[in-house]
């Protein structure tokens, strides 16, 4: 995570006062219950997994998304996270990467099979914590969460490559791999009064949508020392986002570019010609038009003033995360 | 599955009568909805897994712990069969597996990424499913299964190729990997009166241990066109099991056997080494042991006359399954 979105992060939590940290601190607390008792090697990959940190966005959107603080809260923010990691840990197996966040993935510590079962565990421990809160509803959410991310990541690894994926395939793919259990993670946290959850919901979809785009927009701008990633890793993995797909319309060059063929040097020079086209400005504007109507929606549906406050400074979050 | 074990099972459905054939249909129809609604490559990977059968022994046990046929038993029976079934995708492409009872697996079909994005499907479902039962207790236990089977698919990796696996380690091991979802499957349909699920627990464990030792023999001892795999598969895979760990004490040409340098007609020669010690005798006399064992466990705890005949057939099925 950048400075400025820690900081911004940073600012929410002192804006939410105790309540918001102690949510927090006992999610993470749960976290690390989560991975005792699973026998030495497993508990070992899983606890550095949960230990690894990363900015807890979901829980605290589960947190912000309900209009009272409950003990139920910090089981369904654990189990949101516990279902995000086990994917991460998947995803890093099929890409054979070693670091993520800066630190070596389990993949890279314990190998395929480790990083496997490790992921398995941490599904299983998802839905086990959140049967905990006794609600269906709950459950049912995270379960077609977790169907939407297995579903985006296929579709990701068959448009790998591909010279004709289309903005609206792009744009299914992030809502499928990214921005479902932003949604979900508003739901689970939600009352249930109908207006309220719908508007928490669309809230969680757009800002995901905008998370997504601007996260590829970065990958495109680098620089690496804030991204811990090489400008055009996804160039490199195939991996076409709405930057490519818009600036191949423009650029003949791009429009012919071999993405197999290329190398570090070359994925960082189409990195230069996807941004000489000006794509960027007009994906950047359209992820601040989704957070714009995220916060909107939220107003219009009555959600009192102070919960809104912090939901859109989380919302303004992920826009500064990239400014 | 042998024909004698298919026989078995039919003689388990006849005496079960029309209570259980209609739990087994309702399961059946159940697994399939689960594949629907997933997106198109996902539902026909997870719907071609689910239809591909099998014995579904751990439905049955489900329902026949039960001292009533209940609604929550199909959803149960599902729900186990679902994280079973999780564990397969996800084995074969650990072990980079074409073939699965005679049919292609998910990795040959769809490769890595398909197979992971399925596999973590399939767990999803599993504690989706089971949720709607409203039961805490039994996705607490499926939950402990889940850690338990990545344990064991763990410690199978750990000590691939090892030279110093202990009996007590392998029966650990065997414990992780197989009996404890077979235990879980008896406590989710088990009543709650306490002397009944404990029995029912230790009847699971030690059928699920006889089950793994005797598949274990069977590697050993073929023929191919009995089990669908080449003999010595085990050995080929680096996985040490009990006939080998007991024979590598009596025969000093297998003590020193490297199984990394084997190829097949090694391996086969190998498991000709292993018979001729009269290892596979005592681990079949241990199976048979836990058999009876599991059986008279029953008896003892007052389970009623019907469905004890049921539960000795199945366990019974387990030894005729390799005879």
């Amino acid at each position: 995570m950048s400075n400025t979105a820690q900081a911004q992060l940073g600012l929410v939590l002192e804006a939410g006062g105790s309540e918001l940290a102690e949510l927090l601190e006992r999610t993470e607390a749960r976290l690390v219950k989560v991975a005792d008792g699973h026998g030495s090697a497993l508990g070992r990959h899983a606890g550095g997994t949960l230990a690894a940190g990363g900015k807890r966005l979901r829980p605290v959107l589960v947190f912000l998304s309900a209009a009272e603080p409950d003990a139920r809260l910090v089981v369904a923010g654990a189990a949101v996270e516990l279902l995000h990691m086990a994917t991460l840990v998947h995803d890093d197996v099929l890409d054979g990467a070693e670091l993520r966040r800066g630190r070596p993935t389990v993949f890279a510590k314990g190998g395929r099979a480790a990083a496997t079962a490790t992921g398995d565990l941490l599904f299983s421990r998802a839905f086990a914590e959140l049967t905990g809160t006794g609600s269906e509803d709950a459950v049912r959410a995270l379960s077609a969460a977790s169907s939407a991310l297995a579903r985006g990541e296929l579709m990701q690894r068959a448009d790998a490559w591909s010279e004709d994926v289309t903005p609206e395939r792009y744009l299914e793919r992030c809502r499928l791999k990214t921005a479902r259990l932003f949604e979900c993670a508003c739901l689970i946290g939600a009352d249930p009064e109908p207006r309220e959850a719908q508007a928490l919901a669309t809230y969680g979809v757009e800002i995901g949508l905008a998370f997504q785009l601007l996260d590829d927009v970065l990958d495109v701008t680098g620089p690496a020392e804030r991204t811990g990633k090489a400008r055009g890793t996804d160039l490199l993995d195939g991996t076409v986002t709405m930057p490519l797909i818009l600036a191949r319309e423009r650029d003949p060059a791009l429009a012919e570019l071999d993405l197999r063929a290329l190398d570090p040097a070359g994925a960082a020079a189409a990195c230069d010609r996807i941004a000489d086209t000006g794509v960027l400005d007009e994906v950047r504007a359209d992820a601040r038009e989704r957070v714009e109507r995220a916060k909107s929606v939220l107003a219009a549906a009555g959600i009192d003033e102070r919960r809104r406050e912090l939901l859109t400074m989380v919302a303004d979050g992920v826009v500064e995360r990239y400014s």
